[in-house]
C-alpha cells in the first residue's frame, strides 16, 4: 500500500467512524474497516467495562465463506496477563505474533485454541492493539488474525504496527464521542422525564403514564416508517404534552366530579399554556414539545381545541399523542375507574376513526396491538408506593430504542 | 517527513483536536497544528456561517518574531469566486499556488495584497483547503501561507496536498463534534430552564429569578475558584431549587399573608419533595439539582430544614444557592415589596454570616458586589407582560459562561 494512501485511508476511516452515532453499528464498522485496512482474515473487538474486557463483536471471513455458523456470544475477560487481549490492555502496548502455535516470544499468556478446535479454523498470525484515549485510558482492544497474502495466512508485517495503532487512535476518538453524546442525550431524556413527572404529580397522574406515552408514540412512529430523528424526538417530547396543567388552579385541576362549562374552559387552556411555556426556542426537542402540548387535544374532524385544526393540518406528533394519550387513559386503571377491557378500547378507537383520531393511525395501532400491549405491560403502574419509582424509571428510559 | 510519520502525526493531531471541547480553543489548536505540520509561516481559519465564511483565527510566525501587532479583527467573506477562500469553499477543492504575486494559473480570484502592504509582509506560496464533513458540507477553509525551508518561503510541495486534506478531514470531525456537544448541552440547559420556569409560574415567581440564580451561583463558584465542571453544573442545576413547590397545594403556596404553623410545615416540605423528584439518577445534573432542592433552606448554624445540617455539612451547592436565593429575593422588587436598598441587603447578609449563611461566601459576595449587580441589571425582571419572555430567555441562556 502506498504510504500516502495509508494517511488518506486512515483519515477516511476516521471520518467514516465518526459518522456513526450508535455504538453497536460503530463496533461493526471498526471491525470491517480493520479487516480491510490490514488484509486480516478475522478481527475481534473487546470493549472495556471497568476491570474487564467485554468481547463485543467479531468477524471471520473464512468461516463466512464456508457458511460456518459464526454466531458469537459475548463474554468477559479480566485485564491481566492470562490472555493476549488482557495482556495488551494491561500493558497498553501492541503485540505482534507471527504464528500463535509456534511462538518464540516470552509473552506470559497462552494461546487459547478452543475456538480453532471448535470451528475447524487455523489461527496463525496476530496483531493485537490497545484502544487508548487521549487521557491514556484503555477503552478496548482490537485483535486481528491472519494477515492474508495470495490466499495464505502470513505474519502481519512490522510496518503495519504504527498504522494500526493510529487506526486504534481513531477508534478511541469515535468511541469516546459516541459515549459522550449518548450520555448527554440520556441525561436530557431523564431530565425531561423527571421534570414532567414532577408536573404530573399535581393531578395524581400515575408515574408511568408519561413513560407509556413515550413508548407508544415512538412505536406508532416506527410502524409508520418515520425516521430515527423523528422517533427519538417524539419519544422525548411527548411527556411534555400536559405541561400546561402547571398553570391550572388546584380548584379546577383537582375538582372531583364534573367540571362546569367555565371550569372546562379554564382546564382547556392547558394546551395553549403548555405551548407558551415551551415555544420559541432553538431546541428541536422543545419545539416538538410545544407543538405536542398545543395540538394533542385537536380532533381529526376539527372539533378539538385550541385551534380547531382539522385532519392533516394537525401535525403528526399531535395526532400521534392524541391517540396514545386516550388509548392509555382507557386501557389503564385509574383511581376512579378500572381499565377498560381491550375489546371496548378497540371499539372506541375504531368508532373514533376520522372523528377524534387519524384513521390511519388507529389502523396501525389496532393491527399491531400486541406491540402496544407489551409496552403497557412493561410499564404498568406500580401501586405499591413504598417501592419508590426511581428504580423503575431509570432503567426504563435507558432501554435503547429500535 | 517520513511517510509513516505522516500517518502517525495526522492521527495524533486528530486526537489532540478531539480533546478540545471549546470552539475558540479548538480553532487556535487547528492553526497551531497546521503551521507545525506543514512548515507554514502563517495560517488562517475561516468558519462557515450560512452563506459566508467568517475569518476566525490567524497566526503569522514572522510577524510574531518581529513583534508586529498582529491583532486581527474578524470579518466575513461571501462564498464565491472573488476570494481564494471563497473559491475553495464554493468548489470544494484544494488550491495550491506557488507564488501569489506571479501566478500562471487561470483561477478566477485576485490576490488581495492589502494585508501584506499594511504590515509589510510578503505572502508567496499558498495552500488552501476546504474543511468538509462526512455529509459533504463545507464547514470552513484552512489557508496556509509560505512554506518555509531554511528560512526561505518556498512553494508548498504537491506531496503535502493529500496529507493536508486529510488534516482538514480531522478538523471537520473535531468541529462537528464540538458543535454537536454544544448543541446538546444548550438544548439541555434550555429544557431545564423552560420546565423549571413553568413550575415557577404557579407562585408568580418572576421569570428571571431562576436565571439570576444561575448566574449568581455560577459567579460565586467562579470567584471561589471552583472548576468548570462544577460551575456549569451549579449554573444548570440551581434553577431546580424550588421544583418541589409543584407538590404544594395552591391553598398554601398562594395564600396571601402569613402562613399558620401547620401551613408552614407543609410549605417546608418542598425541599424534600424536590429532592425526591430529582434524586436517584445517573445524571450529574439531576443529582446536583436534587442536592440543591434538598439543602437550599439549610442554615449554617444548623437551624434550617429539612435535615438541620450544619456548616460544612451543607454541600457547597446548597450553601451557594441559599445565599443567592435570599440575596435575589431581597434585592429584587416583588409584587408585595420594593427592592431593598443595597446597603440594607449587605447589612443583612453580613449580620447572617455564620448564622444563616456561610461567612466566606458572604465575604466573596460583598467583595465582588459589582459583578452581582451587573448580573442583576442584565437579567432584571420585565414587568411588561406583553413583551413575552421567550425573546429574553433564549439569548440569555446562550451566553457563554466564563
Amino acid at each position: 500500500m502506498d504510504q500516502q494512501d495509508i494517511a488518506q485511508r486512515l483519515v477516511e476511516i476516521g471520518i467514516a467512524l465518526s459518522e456513526e452515532r450508535q455504538l453497536p453499528k460503530l463496533l461493526a464498522k471498526v471491525v470491517d474497516h480493520s479487516l480491510n485496512f490490514t488484509n486480516a482474515d478475522a478481527a475481534s473487538l473487546y470493549v472495556r467495562d471497568r476491570d474487564e474486557l467485554e468481547f463485543r463483536f467479531t468477524r471471520n471471513l473464512t468461516l463466512e465463506k464456508r457458511s460456518t455458523d459464526n454466531q458469537f456470544t459475548t463474554f468477559k475477560l479480566p485485564i491481566d496477563s492470562r490472555s493476549v487481549a488482557g495482556y495488551v490492555a494491561l500493558n497498553k502496548h501492541t503485540v505482534l505474533i507471527p504464528d500463535v502455535y509456534n511462538r518464540h516470544d516470552s509473552l506470559p499468556f497462552k494461546f487459547d485454541d478452543s475456538f480453532d478446535k471448535r470451528v475447524g479454523y487455523r489461527s496463525q498470525s496476530m496483531l493485537v492493539v490497545p484502544i487508548i484515549d487521549n487521557l491514556g485510558q484503555v477503552l478496548g482492544v482490537l485483535q486481528l488474525i491472519n494477515h492474508m497474502h495470495n490466499g495464505e495466512a502470513e505474519a502481519f508485517p512490522e510496518e503495519l504496527r504504527r498504522p494500526v495503532e493510529a487506526l486504534a487512535g481513531q477508534v478511541a476518538i469515535a468511541l469516546r464521542n459516541v459515549v459522550l453524546v449518548d450520555q448527554l442525550a440520556l441525561s436530557q431524556r431523564e431530565t425531561v422525564y423527571r421534570l414532567c413527572r414532577a408536573a404530573e404529580t399535581r393531578d395524581n397522574e400515575t408515574g408511568n403514564h408519561i413513560k407509556r406515552i413515550s413508548y407508544f408514540a415512538h412505536k406508532l412512529a416506527e410502524l409508520r416508517g418515520e425516521d430515527a430523528s423523528f422517533r427519538e424526538l417524539v419519544f422525548d417530547a411527548s411527556p411534555m404534552h400536559d405541561l400546561g396543567k402547571i398553570g391550572i388552579p388546584d380548584a379546577v385541576l383537582l375538582k372531583p366530579g364534573r367540571l362546569t362549562d367555565n371550569e372546562r374552559v379554564i382546564m382547556n387552556t392547558h394546551a395553549q399554556l403548555g405551548y407558551d411555556m415551551l415555544a420559541g426556542s432553538d431546541s428541536a426537542l422543545l419545539e416538538m414539545g410545544a407543538t405536542i402540548a398545543q395540538t394533542h387535544h385537536e380532533r381529526w374532524d376539527g372539533t378539538g381545541y385550541p385551534q380547531q385544526l382539522q385532519g392533516m393540518r394537525i401535525p403528526l406528533e399531535g395526532r400521534i399523542t392524541a391517540l396514545v394519550d386516550v388509548f392509555d387513559a382507557l386501557s389503564s386503571p385509574r383511581v376512579y375507574k378500572p381499565a377498560w377491557p381491550l375489546e371496548k378500547v378497540i371499539d372506541y378507537c375504531t368508532e373514533q376513526r376520522g372523528q377524534h383520531f387519524d384513521g390511519e393511525l388507529v389502523d396501525t395501532l389496532i393491527e399491531n396491538m400486541d406491540d402496544f400491549l407489551a409496552i403497557r405491560e412493561e410499564y404498568a403502574d406500580e401501586f405499591d408506593e413504598d417501592e419508590g419509582e426511581h428504580s423503575i424509571i431509570t432503567p426504563a428510559i435507558k432501554k435503547p430504542l429500535n
